[in-house]
């Protein structure tokens, strides 16, 4: 399904070689103001182009195609596209024998009966996360008074993240990484349960980022190997402060006014340098594989501002639902 | 919200110490064969009162009340309800004046203006899984090909699960662990990309169950340290197989015929016998706190049937969708 | 779908002959005050047993099941529970061979495969409408400040209600009508256009009552023969009362401030005591049919107060929403 | 809310004078053969420039953004857009004093805190139809087995057309008119009541087109003074043949395979060229007004194909639902 929320609803578009990609964006408030240059900076640190990413560079200006008159919001779909520009289709016409390992191509092919769009991906490019961070530079203006920083914490097994791109170059194989995303600011009673708690409408978001194979909050998985008196978060005042934050800010799938913390498990990308074998239609048998084109060593690298947007996302709409439940 | 779901929808309510807690299918298939013999086994593996689970012991029969004609199901919205029996209200009336750590005690309040019902957690209550379970039974009839087997791998940070509720005991402190799920026969296609990737479905039911922290797929958290050559699941065949499953039997979101493999970190029970210290509102400061009452010492022993619950509400809704993509 | 509305969601089950018909209410703000008196004087207004309406009585008493503590709501869905009482099944087991001509037989053994509950229409029965009803209570409390007022203007094509009644009863026939809903002190600014307008969520409402079979707002089909200079309604002040209200109070799929004014076409019940000529599928011809048992001569009759409950429904939710859209 | 429909989703988005007006269709089939050519028909009914529409024309050629590729729907989702080219936003600026009788321009005012786009009626401008009516062709094209019919039946109060067209040039005021929609070949089975009934969907649907005042199905408005032995539709056959159509081809809010029937009223376009009085708010009294600019005199002219469209974007949501419903 191409969208997600239930106020502040996010639904997307596009195809890697298409003409463009983009997003509409409803139960945006009106008024709120709204310029390209907003944009700049969360896009700038999504860009590829870095050492570690792939070399496609794409000036990714966002239009501002509806929902916007005089440089506001005006309570109408906000619908922002980014065209294509930096297009090589060639690249990717050799796989259409090999079903990339890790890549959707199987999947896809067998879900869409083979009329999907093959083309770098097409729909399930890492493109598609323009619109993520999009949304998400309007979703933070929704939210001022919040902070969100997100970072890398971890990539090839390295906490020395340039030490781990130069392995990973020197390998010439591709790496994972981890991403903390840390919200402060956020008020105690964001989230909706029983389904729609704060860690659901997060995660459920997170998954749709290509490449992430895991999400925690709190102490997570470290969790599991706490007792229940050291786990527990003391509180501290009136205002629900804990001595702790083992519970990444959420009791009961709802904020608690505590900094709200999560991690994401990003998977090295799947289009390693390597020479892989895999299944041959043409042959029947397992060939060898050599995925040439322009391809993120370390996605990773990339994916702190996409988690910082779907936080961003997630809150918005829970803030918004969040007026409405008082008499 | 209290309802998730697009074709198959769970809608639930209930509170711990209310009259009852249940659950309505809407979008159940005319004609499943159902009976209330079919929920016992499910139900019963839920059910507290073993070693290192809470001594409530609730019968937890079934009621059909709507939905359902010469034991089959007819179309309309399946309502499956569970009465309250074995309440103890008096157990939870000393908590008002301190919120429990670790419990929603504080953020309910917050979030509902002092309004939710505080019995024995309310809505919040661990005992809405059963609303779960019993879902995850009709969804597992809908796929009566695919088989469910969900495990407690870990507990108290020990493999040896009878050892680590002994020192539980001991100690007399909670414990956590972690659930592994594994659902093989799941056919190739499903899953519904951008947003509705078959993790982000997962993942969204799986944060609604009380105490889960962390979910990972297929290799999860370890693939941060591996390389791309080495996550990637080589394709073996026409059918897709693939030689290892890093991928946990999902690419691009879309499953891809390999087992479905998931992990879900459940956190020490926030009710621990150790005596905590915590802020109390009447006298303004920090003091003891000592949780008496029936509670979980180790919840994780009762969530593998409910992991599987969810993992087959959450197949069945993107199975029933799947039929709906051929021209 | 089981299932509407966006925050403030009503979700129903159940079956003409089955335990319970019932209903959850999802997003109700917290707090608000809910007795079981609040629901007497409407369920009153929409029960049988007065002249040209069936003489099945039940008892109609809701019970609260979850939701509320200390009575009062507490944002936990509420579900409100109507146990059956009255129930003749053997009625209806004629009609298995003779779809009965204007009822659902027909359509529900062709869409469920034969397998819904046929016994007093099962979960097409006008009973169903009991859960429209209690969902209205709680809708009108959430907005104290408007007037709700529904009456049936027409009966058999004449205004002097209990004369068409009289002729219905000699004739020995069903009967329609056309019932007027008028709601007073509705703000300006509710709607949500472009698909939620005022009139298209109060529309689908509607239309998921038995026998209606027509909407207008306003001057509706009467202002198909208008000017637009003699329709459009002049605005006399700054708060946007206008001097004629055409629209209905409806401008651009969003409330003027005026009072909204709705008509429902309400068909003759299809259980008319005349004998009837329709498809046997035991003969294989057309079969005389009479059809005995308990039925509303008039059920226009008892529809004002559904009508009510649709339009504070939807008003309900579109007033929540409303909150939300200011920055 | 910008979108509607379960799987078969429609998307819309812009504004009469910016950049563009477009939609994104969700749940498309993959595989549907779909070129442009396919639009212009229907685009070419919709067009203004006819008699008693208004003279702004403008080309209307959609571009097909996303969801297809070689020609065929990929089954991601299908974003179609349509370039505004011909835009005076000049004819406008007069009435930001004067909100004008019948527009939105009172009630959006007040909904977005004067933050609406009011150039050409914004996002409320009937121009938005264009998305419907894309929509409309897409969803035809999944149900090419179905004839859709609708036709002007009536215009000013009269069957003549044409003449109606003269008087409203020679009185210069605008006139409405009704609408029929005829639907064959349907199966019998669409429809998800309790809330989806597919006079539900339709409804729903019919009064997001701007002007759409009324909607009834089958006899509508005539059934309330027939009798119930009158109205009913004798079943003649098993395929659920009726012998009249009073119904509309729907029963309990589920299609019984008859025609589909069904009407809507037009009002008469605000835009009329006679001078009104109405409030200013500069003077703060009742002002003449004299609306200028490009305005259809009888916009029931423009409505038939947006009537099929979005009976046919219902009635294909419905028929992809209809796949999910047996075991």
């Amino acid at each position: 399904m191409n969208s997600f929320g239930r106020i502040f609803r996010i639904q997307i578009y596009g195809e890697s070689h298409g003409p463009a990609v983009g997003l509409i964006l409803d139960g945006v408030p009106a008024g709120l103001s709204l310029q390209l240059e907003d944009f700049a900076g969360d896009l700038e640190r999504r860009k590829p182009g870095k050492q570690g990413t792939t070399t496609r560079v794409e000036s990714d200006l966002p239009e501002l195609v509806s929902g916007i008159y005089l440089g506001r919001t005006t309570g109408a779909p906000l619908h922002i596209q980014f065209k294509n520009q930096n297009i090589r289709s060639e690249d990717y016409s050799a796989f259409l024998d090999q079903d990339r390992p890790g890549h959707a191509d199987f999947t896809a092919r067998i879900k869409y009966g083979g009329q999907h769009d093959p083309r770098g991906g097409g729909h399930f490019s890492g493109r598609l996360t323009l619109a993520l961070v999009a949304a998400g530079v309007v979703a933070k203006k929704i939210l001022p008074e919040l902070q969100f920083a997100a970072v890398l914490t971890e990539a090839g097994g390295l906490q020395d993240i340039p030490r781990a791109l130069e392995l990973a170059e020197a390998d010439g194989d591709s790496i994972g990484g981890v991403v903390e995303c840390r919200v402060e600011g956020i008020p105690a009673g964001l989230g909706e349960p029983f389904f729609d708690s704060l860690e659901s409408v997060i995660s459920h978001l997170a998954f749709s980022i290509p490449a992430i194979k895991g999400i925690e909050f709190g102490s997570g998985f470290q969790s599991v190997r706490m007792k229940g008196s050291e786990h527990n978060d003391a509180i501290m005042d009136s205002s629900g402060q804990t001595m702790t934050n083992h519970a990444g800010g959420i009791n009961g799938g709802i904020s608690n006014g505590n900094p709200l913390l999560f991690r994401l498990a990003v998977k090295p990308p799947s289009s390693t340098p390597q020479t892989q074998t895999t299944y041959s239609k043409q042959s029947g048998q397992m060939e060898p594989l050599k995925i040439t084109g322009r391809h993120d060593l370390c996605l990773a690298l990339r994916v702190p501002v996409v988690a910082e947007a779907i936080a961003a996302i997630a809150i918005a709409d829970l803030a918004l639902i969040r007026r409405t439940q008082n008499i």
